[in-house]
């Protein structure tokens, strides 16, 4: 396979020069564009990694699956799908549109920027500080990897210029989806979102989820089965953007992807999967990274259906 | 005229019942849903007072029209107009979705919240107290009454729970229309909605703007008559909110209307009128207020087309 | 005056270079692209022509305003108004989306294509053709001219290219707003459309429509005061697309535009008039046609506000 | 497992009552809104009935499986995915909104009518009846069931109330993604919709699918398996209208609902499942058919994910 990874890379480098880094964060455009790396992680144990895979970049949108399994641990089904939906919108990820004109007001699902900040929100934690450092512990389990940070130029960067979430996260409150203070729920969303990792640390995480909710280490349930698996079918549903249905047809397994160029997937029971390629396409996707994982899911008939 | 406007509140008071008070601002709901009162201040002079023309009350969005005023003062047409759009929308006051789906993004008009919240970011000032300061002083001159004020619990109660308004705001900074902070921002446009009121203060209003711009008293010209026919064709087009084509039609004459009741209308070369009745339709314009124009209007022939 | 329009004339025909012929149409393609006319037909009879007024054109959207005064003299207020709307929409004028977001699902004004369509709809007639035929009679008595037909060519295209007003039919059909044979209303629509007008005509339904619906040759009342003002405001309020509140406050007088390149405009109690210039800007309004009616009502003073 | 379909027909005959029958098409409201039944087809060749699993009702939107099919078999994925995406909406089946507002326009997915109307329209053939011949054949071989035939009252019955389709057809029309005749079009739609089926049918299509496109019985493959694997996908994304997203959580299975009561589900490499239950839940499923396969899905664990 390690061979195979490296090829996968050489193949598709060719993609990095149609796409483009997001202008809308300035911290983001400082990103090395040619950048491109790749990691697998197997139930079994084994690793292998391939490229830049030792690059750093901001986990973004990827966070939102991990919010989303720890709200639901803390707060239950219930409370969380009367506040947040479970369908796919077709939408750009920071639209407002449905937001007000669908009846009731909630946002659609929680990969979505709107759904993501209503799960952020619901994060329990005295001050934002100490809900962070519970969301960074989480994701340290996870990942097997203690020193995992925020970088802190890129939140910032978001923090500064995230207006679009704040018009989001204000209209919630309006409506009632987000009960508490707006710009602390912002603030944990902002935070999660640049921590920084490689794609060792999400190859782990698809790991994580491939394996329900086991820690591949100690063996030790963190999350229920069951959250395991409303997070694998909203990966599946909605977790590439608007290019969900098209990334569900021609790779056909969980992923999810953020617009610092990182894609994490899971073949359950079989693996986790990490990549890395800055340069993103229109939807926000990274460019090389979907045809890396085409050709992957391609070659070791990966699809579910 | 006397005994016609006492005429028209007493055939009028019975649409009262089939409205309502404004639940989102909590402070609105104490206002006295019987009320309803009527005055007129003709260009030469004369006034007249009916009903309840002595209840306080908040100007609400009727301010907008004074705001643009004094933004098209201060910034000048091209630079107002770069950034708030002339078209009417149809949609609800405090709807984002054409913020989102029209190109450029920009708000439609100066009489949708939206539009207002940009208009009130463009006034010069150093603080939001300055700002404040100054628009309070043009509405005194307006409407020759030293002694207007802000409500402050009604403020408070905007800022208190204005999470739409914040919205449309940070959408707005997003997209570049308000380029200065949003909360100061917001914090004039709160304030600006919490002036308090009588209907011969929003009757001089209208004597203001029938005139031309040119103060009754003193006869000095306090803003260009160009942007009085702007601010005057804005009423016209959209400001009943999104039954303005329908009043257009059965009343003809340009009108402001406020969710604290009032209604601002004036007859260019004629009078001003003020109306207040706090129990709302379902569009948010004085229920009774409405027809008691309507009425005036039919029966001095009022309508400009 | 007639040296004045020969002047606006050439003031304005640098403008056309920036405009398109209409492609959605393919007959109105042929149309000559260069051609510029005016006419103006005051209420105590006097005309002036200049430029193209010779130039045939077909009216297009400009008989909405024609076909609204039949329906209303056939089936007065009630009955038109449950059906179609009286607000201005802010979108393009073949836009579905109001019908499908706002409840009841009804054209929002007579105005767009879907709310003309419907008005087409209504006309009483056993026949297409009985329908047309006194659509065509009433033209030919407001413009005082009897040799008023219909371009068939331009009908036949417009017949054949007209899927997105079908759409919009069979919509309104769905919702019950028309109640009829939607092909059988269609071509009633398309026919009115492609009426062939000169300037001259167009001024003189201004001139009827300034005249309060009295005819000017024959003094005699040929549409009731009241639903001449309700055309003149929905003129006003939507009568020249998604650019009606620019043109108010620019122009200032009620007008209603066709992707023919004609306007019509009217001075209420003073003069009707009729301008071509094939030409369009990004809108569907003869981009040239605006600017000289720009010109005209500032020279005059005409604007009503 | 006999034993099992029949206690879960028993226990879920409680939801019928909060579901209806539904009411714009008339000739559905005279269906059987009591019958609940259910088949299961295993791909070693086993069948399970219970209910009414012999009650006749029609395909309805079901069918949009086949034609995709048949459609891609004929024109291949760049021509077929040329016109329709591959996108669930979030908006309800007949929508028209994202035709009117993204670019380029064209239906997002298969599964609604815009897109379900559009593969139809692809289907080769001299006459919409040569057409609706080889659907039929299609749906003959696949079913194993030589006398399905078309419910000539159903059929005529959309087509009668079936203008809310034919706004949508031509829509496309006029944007280019339909190309050919839109009635002969919209009859080949309306027809397939109108097949009668039993569970029994359903389930064997299901089977078919399972199968990965091998016609059970003669072991001949009659579909492309990536086109099964295209069709399943929609399915799991886009099946169930814009409950699909919560269906995918809760049952985790590909599956296809009509508004005629059936739910068509397959189990990859296990079995086929059909479902009847006329009564259906606000979005359009069968509101006790949805909870059946729920149940079922949970006993023999078969979510996909």
């Amino acid at each position: 396979m390690q061979e195979y990874l490296n090829k996968i890379i050489e193949d598709n480098k060719k993609y990095i020069e149609y796409g483009a880094l997001p202008e809308y964060i300035p911290e983001l455009v400082k990103a090395n564009k040619d950048a491109l790396g790749m990691s697998v992680v197997s139930l079994d144990g084994k690793e292998y990694h391939a490229g830049d895979y030792q690059y750093k970049f901001t986990i973004q949108s990827i966070s939102k699956v991990i919010s989303l399994l720890l709200a639901l641990e803390e707060k239950g089904e219930e409370y969380v799908f009367n506040r947040v939906g479970m369908e796919p919108t077709g939408d750009p990820f920071n639209s407002m549109i449905k937001l007000e004109t669908v009846r009731p007001s909630k946002p659609f699902n929680p990969m979505i920027n709107a759904g993501a900040i209503a799960i952020s929100s619901m994060i329990e934690g005295r001050s934002s500080m100490g809900k962070v450092e519970k969301l960074l512990a989480f994701f340290r389990q996870i990942t097997d990897n203690p020193d995992l940070t925020i970088n802190e130029n890129v939140y910032l960067s978001e923090k500064r210029t995230g207006d679009r979430n704040r018009a989001l996260a204000y209209f919630m409150k309006d409506v009632g989806v987000i009960e508490k203070d707006v710009e602390g729920s912002l603030d944990v969303y902002f935070k999660q979102c640049s921590i920084e990792v490689t794609t060792r640390d999400i190859a782990r995480i698809g790991a994580f989820l491939a394996n329900n909710g086991v820690d591949l280490i100690t063996g030790k349930s963190l999350v229920r089965e069951k959250y395991i698996k409303i997070a694998k079918t909203f990966m599946f549903t909605c977790g590439m953007y608007n290019a969900s249905g098209e990334f569900a047809i021609n790779v056909g397994i969980p992923a999810k992807s953020g617009v610092g160029g990182g894609i994490l997937a899971t073949v359950p029971g079989q693996m986790g999967i990490g990549i890395v390629g800055p340069s993103l396409d229109e939807k926000g996707n990274s460019i090389a990274g979907v045809q890396m994982i085409r050709d992957f899911s391609e070659k070791y008939k990966l699809s579910i259906l």
